[in-house]
């Protein structure tokens, strides 16, 4: 017996390349966008993730109720303040101004839909990692914005590619960085009675 | 003006990914086998795996005195026991019912020879990570094991590919884990006057 159809609602590569180590046969949707809510910035920046996650997972599920359909959404925050996609190269070069040298939070929520079609997530979580950069130079900066990793990146930097040269450590999930903390979800899986085999199959408890 | 050629004594294929991600360009040669010392195991593991680094550069450096060599040596170690490569199946079975919901340690030496082909490192230094694994059952360990990735692997995983489904947590560098801690190599390499550039450049400070 095998479990039901696995969706993936986002069009995050790199979520998609963490499901694929795992080797699990998955499915991906990305969400319509236009998701966030209008109070974007008036509720604390987890409320507002696990939010966003459990839109898009519901916006999935809703065409696809014979699956379980996995949506997250991750942000990054500094004293505080959510440091999203940046606007264009400027923008970038002040988020990794602001990173260098310190540390800062990294927190991804998750929400699980189906199978059903229900509206509500059938299991969420939100796993927090903390990554301290090294300290950079101003040239370095540029020079790194110029390669063109940060632009599509929530806090201006991916930590899998150029992005492994600034960042010293994590203390968490790793892979919750870059953008899905596979342990916890396949916990939440897990938790619904859809366990995890090696090499990649997802089996009834 | 550029720097020397840089060679990585290394046949490890995660610690080439790293150096590839970084851009930069390098050769790979793999150090003799059995440049291990007799003394294994009498002396502290951190000494023998600093020793052993050095040893990897050196030989490499003897052959390519024009060259910066990088040797590095990973080893993990739990309850202050090393964990090696696993002789067999049942050796990596062993090895991670042991690691099964603890924290263990990895550290990984590096050592920096040349150019010049002296028989002492330039640089070296030593990082250590801590990387907690979820709690295991003796089925998913004997069918992690069965996927064949732990076999080549001091402690019998790799935190890459299907390991990724086996660690929570990590505490300090995450790339260390893989056999190389990135911001600590380039770090040393500022410090003899190379500097990093991106998208991957070594250029004299």
């Amino acid at each position: 017996m095998t479990g039901p159809p696995l969706v993936l609602a986002s069009g995050s590569p790199r979520r998609r390349e963490l499901m694929e180590r795992l080797g699990l046969a998955f499915e991906v949707a990305p969400p319509p966008e236009g998701l966030e809510p209008p109070w974007m910035g008036t509720v604390p920046p987890l409320e507002f993730a696990a939010d966003l996650a459990g839109r898009k997972a519901s916006a999935v599920s809703a065409s696809r109720p014979d699956a379980v359909v996995l949506g997250a959404d991750t942000i990054v925050v500094l004293d505080g303040t959510v440091l999203g996609k940046p606007s264009d190269e400027r923008d970038a070069r002040d988020m990794l101004l602001r990173l260098a040298g310190r540390e800062h939070l990294v927190h991804t929520a998750v929400a699980i839909h189906g199978p059903g079609g229900e509206r509500r997530p059938v299991a969420s979580g939100i796993e927090t990692t903390s990554v301290r950069f090294r300290s950079l130079e101003a040239d370095e900066i540029a020079a790194y914005v110029a390669t063109g990793e940060p632009l599509d990146k929530a806090g201006a930097y991916g930590i899998q590619g150029y992005g492994a040269a600034l960042v010293e450590s994590v203390r968490g999930c790793f892979f919750n960085v870059m953008g899905l903390p596979v342990t916890r979800v396949l916990a939440l899986l897990d938790g619904l009675g859809w366990r995890y085999e090696f090499p990649g199959r997802l089996a009834p408890r």
